[in-house]
């Protein structure tokens, strides 16, 4: 079974194929140029060089979310045609498991954080036990500053994990009990999505076909918080 | 400092860009494709969607081995071609090492293998302490059933990474142990080899220039130990 994995939850476009417990190829690519720019040509260069035809893949893993709102329509637009086309199945997974299985098999407890803007992250924590990844708390969206402070006062070993570590390395050094990652294992790796992704189609958990998957945006974007505000105002006649 | 970092050690091709603590790009087919055909493909298209001149590299790392005779020869030369041109230097890491580093901040003892053909393996053993990788035992060739049978016996948890165990996935699983990693853990990743290879720079640790730095193949290929049984009988007049 070969698994077609696309995440572009954040400012790096990941994709890979896994077939059973074989990665087959992997591309990142982790610049400011847009996802709409790179994700196709990736797509196409990777399965080009791997000798793998698009009508080869059986199921393809998206991650649904939170993230950029851009990036997740590109990524979740790109699945959904081809599950379209292909009639191909459709796996979610949620951007801060994916970015948990990057730290595969470590003893600490992890936090996944991704960069919601301002002051605030996407956040999920997670553990391994017997080698599989258990949720200790689903994602939501809190101040960073809660956060590091809820962590470092449970006297645990955490690990804090995705490229929103760097925005606020200075404040997580400060806590003895909060490592952060080798560069390797901190961006969004689609590597790891295939990897929760083939688990969860295993048992059946989130797989969708291309009409029923849906990006998991959380909160509202900034245009639509202007949109109802502006709406509010309207109705109370200012 | 950009480091583009180059593995041809294994069936899989990898090559990468960390610029300081970011993964820029990463690319990784590991199809039966000879490293000739696709290592200079990828490269090219790596840097090219990632708006990336190769004049702008400051450092190379290059998996010096042990491997695929053949691979690690394309790799090598490749690498020492770029450092030729354009005068810069390569850090060598080791295939084993980097295999480790696939398992960042675990907890666990890592025993990294590689194929060594017949029931043979390259092996190296290391463990994560204060964040760093720490070598337990420098990289040898071993028997695979010696290598579990050690590993078994220690009573401690163990990670054995690499493609190679999942030819031995029904000895590996009988020790409760010994652990093998999710599918995408378990390649060799020029991601890993950066990360190794920055931390050897900063010390200054196997740093060589194009003309220096040489394939570290532990045991000869199977060519040369067959001319030099030839050798022998002919000394012998047989």
């Amino acid at each position: 079974m070969k698994v077609l994995g696309i995440d572009t939850s954040s400012l790096a476009a990941s994709v890979a194929v896994i077939e059973d417990n074989k990665l087959i190829c992997e591309y990142t690519i982790n610049t400011k140029k847009t996802h709409s720019q790179k994700l196709m040509p990736m797509i196409e260069n990777m399965l080009k060089i791997s000798d793998i035809n698009i009508n080869e893949i059986d199921v393809l893993a998206v991650c649904e979310g939170p993230g950029s709102f851009t990036g997740l329509r590109i990524g979740m637009s790109t699945a959904k045609a081809i599950s379209h086309v292909n009639n191909l199945p459709i796996v979610g997974v949620n951007s801060v498991e994916l970015l948990a299985a990057n730290m595969n098999l470590c003893d600490k407890k992890i936090c996944s954080i991704l960069d919601a803007q301002r002051t605030q992250v996407y956040m999920g924590q997670y553990k391994f036990e017997n080698n599989e990844i258990v949720e200790l708390k689903s994602v939501d969206v809190v101040e960073i500053d809660d956060l590091l402070e809820e962590l470092s006062q449970t006297n645990e070993e955490w690990i804090i994990v995705g490229e929103a570590v760097y925005k606020y390395e200075d404040k997580i050094k400060l806590k003895s009990n909060i490592h952060i990652p080798a560069p390797s294992h901190n961006v969004n790796k689609a590597s790891s999505l295939c990897s929760v992704a083939i688990n969860k189609y295993n048992k059946n958990i989130d797989v969708y076909d291309c009409f029923g998957i849906n990006p998991l945006y959380i909160r509202k974007s900034q245009a639509e918080v202007q949109y109802d505000e502006k709406m509010k105002r309207i109705q109370n006649g200012k």
